[in-house]
């Protein structure tokens, strides 16, 4: 039987969700190992779920290079494998129903060259995943991003966490227009909220995120129709290193990009 | 038999739980009829869950003079019902997994005289309660907040949506220093996870919140061992009426008030 890639990848995902789940929310899961490859605290989760998606990778006889959120790079074969084993550790260890696995798989050193990729909601298991050039799914039933009507009040998802005062500033106005703001603390999972529907724009301005972080999401959002720019609105590109930081805005549409970016373009005026 | 008023309120839960979960996320939940007695919008959803508590209640042979988010003030007999049927109905609108019922029971018209509360989690069916001076319980289970180290960081959960901009500055440096925080959109669910040790701390300085969106919440924190405070530092207290609005800080405990509201006051030095 040939496994395809997108199937090593949800396979690893289902693995690491059935080695974490008995250990979520326990003394165990919140140990403290140094710090990880991406600059955070290694918690006991997150290496028991990293371990479970490289065996599961290896066991499916693929090799590719590694780039992982606690690991770092360990050098494979062919193509990129790029792992955050658990996103939202935060929640996870309060038992906050709210975090993910996010898996990707590059041809390249880029973000733009992935070509297939899982996010899994570690609380209800729910599966998120797509390949290049055929579409995003959830549990088998395909997803596209919401078109919200111009006079819908919008769904925003930010992470402000730690933000630079004079950042936050930037999005301040935004903020003050806007009745639905949303933090649930999983970057990758709240843009694959996006490409279901449920929130129409995440933004990350901190300047702290990694491929690791949001590979996965990056894909089925582009695969459901949405959208993903730098902070110059420029369409969102990067290595893939553990140690390349960046800040992005992601939307449902081009229109609501334009309906969020004024207010902070136009904040010094 | 005869019905606590406690029973009486879970099972006002109970009955709008079932009475919305089958239109939750359909097109008939959002249908809009005009400003509510709150002065949000009132949806379809509201109404159904408003119908069924205030039904449960009478059926229960209590007569409480009802304070409802969409219905306004309702004369009764004795003591004051507070409802808010659906906190988070923009989240249940788009089937985020996030949005509760609030009932509250007072003997009198103020914050201070709430005798009995229920939070229930419309997603989860998780039920909070609490009864004063007879602790505060999950699902039958005793709960406590958490009692969070100084040297680990905190979660903090905030409402900042539409928040003015000169508000919003007073709390930019307490957002600067924090790893983790988080606006789930149902403030009545985010200060009970307070109450159950998922939060440290919940802040809406937007004075906009009612008396109807926290009033349970309110019970169920102070019963877990919690704390609310006004934007003075004072204990929270305020009439019932649906036009009276404000701000408060709710914390796990007295230390977790100092540590965050340091960055607050310090804010001008």
């Amino acid at each position: 039987m040939v496994v395809t890639i997108l199937d090593a990848l949800i396979r690893a995902c289902n693995s690491a969700y059935n080695q974490t789940k008995g250990i979520i929310g326990t003394i165990e899961a919140g140990k403290e190992f140094g710090i990880g490859a991406g600059g955070d605290i290694t918690k006991n989760l997150d290496l028991v779920a990293e371990k479970a998606v490289i065996e599961s990778i290896r066991n499916d006889k693929l090799s590719p290079t590694i780039i992982g959120e606690e690991s770092g790079r360990i050098e494979g074969d062919k193509g990129f494998l790029i792992i955050d084993p658990v996103d939202g550790t935060a929640n996870a260890l309060r038992q906050i129903p709210f975090y993910c696995c996010s898996l990707a798989y590059a041809e390249d050193f880029k973000l733009s060259a992935v070509t297939d990729a899982v996010v899994m909601d570690f609380f209800s298991g729910d599966t998120y995943y797509a390949s290049r050039g055929k579409g995003a799914f959830l549990n088998k039933n395909r997803i596209s991003v919401r078109r919200t009507q111009d006079d819908e009040s919008l769904l925003i998802g930010l992470n402000i966490s730690g933000i630079p005062v004079q950042t936050l500033e930037t999005l301040s106005n935004l903020i003050s227009q806007s009745n639905h703001i949303r933090q649930f603390g999983a970057n990758a999972l709240e843009v694959s909220y996006i490409a279901r529907g449920l929130l129409d724009a995440y933004i990350d301005f901190r300047g702290k995120i990694r491929a690791t972080d949001m590979a996965g999401a990056y894909l089925i959002l582009k695969e459901a129709g949405g959208k993903i720019y730098d902070m110059h609105g420029s369409e969102l590109d990067s290595d893939l290193g553990v140690s390349t930081k960046m800040s992005f805005l992601a939307t449902a549409t081009d229109r609501i990009f334009e309906r969020i970016s004024n207010p902070i373009t136009n904040r010094k005026r």
